[in-house]
C-alpha cells in the first residue's frame, strides 16, 4: 500500500530539497470559521461512548460553527487505537450536516503511518486533515525533517493539509521558515498554531498571505488577537463549551466590532485557560457537563478532576458571567 | 537616608500582608501612547557620548512620542554605573520638552537600592519610574517577595511606578496575582510587559481595568495585538529607528482603521525582531545609524555586529520596504 | 480482553491511593549490567530488516552485555506498528540466548495499550518490561496520575516492570516523589534514568534502596557517575557501537579501577553526545556501520546525516582513539 | 583608570579572535579543595554584620577547608554596593589565616566593572577572583563574546581568575568551546560550575586537563560524583552549615574510599537541595543557625522562611541524621 518509490525518494534526495510550487493553482479551499476539536466521551469503561458523541453532534447543529475538527488534542487521539480512530471520524461524519467540514487529525509519528492514516480519513468523510508535527525525536525534528515529511503527507493526500503545530502536547515549535516553505504547496492549505505567540503568528500570516495561505489561531485564549493580526478563525476546545459566545467573537472580529469584541474576549480568557492549560481535557469534559453537553469519562492516565478542582473550574466559569 | 524603620517592617511582618487600597483615590496619571526606550550611544572608549545622546532627542522631537523611557533594558542600563544612570536622565530632561514624560529605570536587585535609585531619579527629573523585577536569584523571586519590594518601592517613591518585566533578560515573568494585587497601590500605574504572551495580557487588563491600571505592549511586535486586547501603548526598541511609523501604528488602532493598522504592523514585525531578539543593541544602534540617528558603540561585552548580520540587518529593513 | 474492572478502579478511587506494598516480598530480580537499546535497521523501502537485526545480534554475542533493550527510544520505537513492535521482540528472542535478558519497551500513551502491549511483549519473550512515561498530554501527567498508571500496568504484567524516563524526548521527567511510592510495588523493579541529573539520581539511589529498587544509567555519558552514586548498570546507546569498551567501563567501575575507569569514560563522552542528542539515531545507524554492525535506513521523517554531519561524526570517533 | 587602549582592541578586532597561549608557561596555581561560598549576615536593619560574619569565620577555622570563597551568589553579592563587596573582602582577609585562599567574586555585567572590581577585590587581599558570566543581555552572550569578556579581565587581573557558570542564577550556561579557549590563557586556572551536568563537567575535564585547568563543584550535590570525573574540590553552600562533613566527602573521595563516600554523599544530598535550589540563602542561613553558625537576616526582596518552610527544612536534616 504504501508506495515504494517514496521511500526512495526520501533517502535518495538531498535534504536541502525545497518544494517549488507547481504551476497549477491552489485548489481554492477556504477553512475561515470557528471550529470546536471536539471530545470523545469515553464510557466508565473507558470505551468510547458513540451515543453521547453524536448526541452531542445533534446539540452543536445549532451554533453557527465552519465545522469540527476530530481528534484535535482534545479529542484524546493519543488514547485512540488506529481503528478507533477512523470509526470516531465515520460516526461523526454520519451525524454532520455535508456543508459543515469535518477536518481529521491524521498525525503519526512516522510518515507512512501519517500517510496511511490521512487515506483512511478521507474515506471515512474528512474534508480536510489536520497533521500535527511528529516530535518524540524531537532533536531531530529540523525544519528540513519536517518540510520532508509535510511534503510527502501533501503529495499523498487525497484532501487539503492543515498543518498543526501544538509546543504545549509536543515541544515542538513548527518553524517560522518551514511553515513559509510549505505554504506554497497546493496541497497544504493552513495551518493551526496552538503556542499563542502573536508575533509569530503576525508574521506568518505576513510572509504566507500571497499564496492563499490560512492561519486559524489554536485557542480562545488569543481568538481577537489573531484576528488582529489576519488570522481568519479558531479550533478553540472552549467551542465545546461555550460555542455560540466563540463564534458571536467571531462574527464581532468580522465586522470591526472590536469594542464589544474586546469585553467578549476578556470574560472567555479564564474560561478557556480553565479548560485547557489549567484543568486539560478532564476539566473540559467537566465544563461541558454543565452546558448541557456529554464529556464522559476520560481515558487513562488522565484522571478526573478531584471535588477543589471542580470548584476551582465551576468558579472560573461563574466569576467571568457564563454560570 | 535609607530609612530604619523599613528594614524593621520587611523582616518583623507576615509574608502573606497583601496590599490594600486606602480609600484615598489614585492620582490621575495617563501614561497611554508611544515611548521609545532610548539607546545610550558610547564613544569608542566605551564613555557615554552626551553628545550623541542629546542630538538624537533633537531629532526625536518631530515624532509625536508621549515620552521616553530612560535605561529600560535598550539603554544597557545593566552596563551603566549608578552615577551615570543617573546623569543620563539628569541630561535627557535638559533636552526633553516638559510635556513630554520622561519614565526612567531605577531596577536594581535589591529593594533598598532600587528605592535609592528611585529618589535619585525623580530628583533629576524623572516623571515616573520603570521598575524592572529583580531576578538573580530567581528561584526565590515569588509573587509573595515580589509584591513586597514592589510595595515598598512604590511607598518611597515621589513618582508613579510603572511595573516591568521581560523574562527574555530576566528569566522571570512578573506573575499575574502579584500584578493583580499590585494594580491595587495608588502608586502603581501600570505595567510594561515585553514577554508578549497576548493571552496573559489580555487577561491582566481584563482583572485590573476597574482601577485604571494601565497595560504598555513591551515590543512594537505585538503592539496591534497589545491595543485590540486593551493596551494603552508601546515601549517599542523599534521606535528608536522607525518612531514615526509606530506612531502611525498607534494612530490607526486608536481610529479604528484596523485593516490598515494590520498592513502597517506585518511590516514592522521583522524590523522588529532584528533589532531586539536576533541581533540586540547592537543591532538597534546600527539600524539607528541608517535612519539618521546615532546608536554609537555598545559596551562591552556586547560585540558589534559582524559584516554578515550587518547585510541580514539590512536586508530586514529593505526586504519591508523601509531602507 | 482488557478488564472491565481495571477501569472501574480507576476512575472509581480517590487520586490519593498511595500504593502500600503487600507483605509478599518482591520476587528477586536482578536488572544489573549493560544493554545496548538496539536500533531497529530499516531497507532502502523503510521496512524492518529482520535480516539485518539478527545478524547484528549474533555479532553481539562476543561482548558481555547483561541483554538486550528492544524498542528503546533508540529502536524507533514510535515509528513501528503495534504489529512490527511484537514481532520485533519474537525475532530478537529468537536469536538471543536464554540467559540473556530482553527487556522489551511497551509504553504507549494510553494505560490500556500499555497493558496490552506489555501482556504481548512478555508472550513474546521479553523478561521485563521497559515503560516510557506517557508524556502527549504532558499538563496532566502529574505525580499523581503516572503512579496510578504504573501501578495498573505492574499489576497487570506478567513479567517485572522497569520504569522509563527520558525528557529529551519526551519533555516530561518522572517526578522523584512518584520513583520512590512505585519503588514499593512488588512487580516495579527499577529505573531507566536517561536525563542524566546525577544528583536526582543520587536521591532517588538514597531514597528506593531499602526497597531493593535498581537504577540503570540511561546513556554512556554519565555511566561512571552513575556507579559512583550507585546505579547498577547502562541502558547505553553507544553499546551498539562501542559494547565492548562500555562492558569494559563497567568492569572498571564494579572492581573499583576509578582512575582507569575515569580515563575511559572521558574518551567516551564525545562519542555518546554524537550518537545520541548531536546526530541521534541517523548518527547511531552510521556509527554502527563503521564497527562492523548493520545500521540501516531510518523510517522517515528522520533524515540521514548529510556528508559534512558524516565527517563531523567520524572526527568524533577518530579524535577519541576509536578509529 | 580603565585603559584607552582596551577598548579599542575590543571594537576594532574580529569577533573571530580566539586567544592563543603564550610561549611563557602557566604560573602553578592549585584551586584542589573545598570551600563554602560563605554567606553575608545582616542585621535586622539590613546592613552588613561585620561582628557575625567574623564570628563565622573563626568558627570555621577548625574545619579543614582550602579556602573561602567571598561573594559568590550565596553572599548575595548581587545585593550589596560595590563598596560593601570589598569591605566585605578585606574584612574576611583580616580573619582568615594567610595559608587559606580567599576567592572573591568581582562579576559584574560590564567588562570594565568587572576589570575594576577585579583590581580592588585583589588589593583588598584575595588570593584569586571568581567571575560570573554576565548575563542580562543573555541573547548575546554568545561564545565569543564571554570569550572576550573573560579574556580581558584575565589579561588585567593581578590574580587568577576562575570562571563561574550557575544557569539557575544567570538562565546562562557558560559554552563548552568558551571554555575550552579560556582554559590556555595563562591567567584564567579554573571553572566553578554549578550546573550539575556530569557529562559535561567530565567532557570540560576532558578536553582541558592537559593544560592544567581545574574544575570545582559548584554544590555539594554533585561532589562524589565530580570526583568521580576529575573535578579537584567544590565551592558547595552546604559546607556553611556541615562543612566538616564536606571536607570529609572530599577525604574519602581522594582516598577512594567510595563506599563510605557514596553512603556519605547521599545523606548529604537533600540538605544540600533544601539550603539552595529549594529554601535558597533564607534557609541556608536558618540552617546555619542551627549548627552554630550566624546567618542573620536577608537582604530584601529575599524573604525569611515561613514557619512551615522552617518545619520543612528542620526535617530534612533530622530524617539524613544530622540533626
Amino acid at each position: 500500500m504504501f508506495p515504494r518509490c517514496l521511500s526512495r525518494t526520501v533517502l535518495g534526495t538531498s535534504i536541502s530539497l525545497i518544494y517549488r510550487r507547481p504551476h497549477t493553482t491552489r485548489i481554492p479551499f477556504n477553512v475561515a470559521g470557528i471550529y470546536p476539536p471536539i471530545a470523545t466521551p469515553f464510557t466508565e469503561n473507558e470505551q468510547v461512548d458513540y451515543g453521547k458523541l453524536q448526541a452531542n453532534l445533534l446539540h452543536y447543529r445549532e451554533i453557527p460553527f465552519r465545522g469540527f475538527v476530530v481528534q484535535g488534542s482534545n479529542g484524546e487521539y493519543a488514547y485512540l487505537t488506529k481503528e478507533e480512530r477512523v470509526e470516531v471520524v465515520r460516526r461523526v461524519r454520519e451525524v454532520v450536516p455535508k456543508e459543515k467540514l469535518i477536518m481529521a487529525g491524521s498525525g503519526c509519528e512516522s510518515t507512512q503511518a501519517t500517510i496511511q492514516m490521512t487515506l483512511e480519513m478521507a474515506k471515512s468523510g474528512a474534508d480536510a486533515v489536520l497533521v500535527v508535527t511528529p516530535s518524540y525525536y524531537k532533536g531531530k525534528m529540523t525544519s528540513s525533517a519536517l518540510v520532508h515529511h509535510y511534503i510527502k503527507v501533501a503529495d499523498h493526500s487525497p484532501v487539503p493539509v492543515v498543518l498543526y503545530s501544538v509546543p504545549a502536547n509536543t515541544g515542538l515549535d513548527l518553524p517560522v521558515d518551514a511553515i513559509i516553505t510549505l505554504s506554497q504547496h497546493p496541497n497544504i492549505v493552513g495551518l493551526k498554531d496552538s503556542g499563542g505567540d502573536i508575533t509569530r503568528i503576525g508574521l506568518i500570516i505576513h510572509k504566507t498571505k500571497q499564496s492563499g495561505f490560512q492561519i486559524l489561531a489554536g485557542s480562545a485564549g488569543f481568538l481577537l488577537a489573531g484576528y488582529s493580526v489576519g488570522a481568519v478563525g479558531g479550533v478553540c476546545a472552549l467551542a465545546n463549551v461555550l460555542g455560540a459566545q466563540v463564534c458571536e467573537l467571531e462574527r464581532l472580529c468580522i465586522n470591526n466590532h472590536w469594542q464589544e469584541a474586546q469585553e467578549l474576549q476578556h470574560r472567555l480568557i479564564e474560561p478557556n485557560t480553565a479548560v485547557t492549560r489549567k484543568f486539560g481535557i478532564p476539566g473540559l469534559k467537566q465544563a461541558m457537563e454543565w452546558f448541557g453537553f456529554h464529556g464522559g469519562f476520560c481515558r487513562s492516565p488522565l484522571l478526573p478532576l478531584t471535588e477543589q478542582e471542580i470548584n476551582e473550574l465551576r468558579n472560573v466559569f461563574t466569576n467571568n458571567g457564563w454560570l
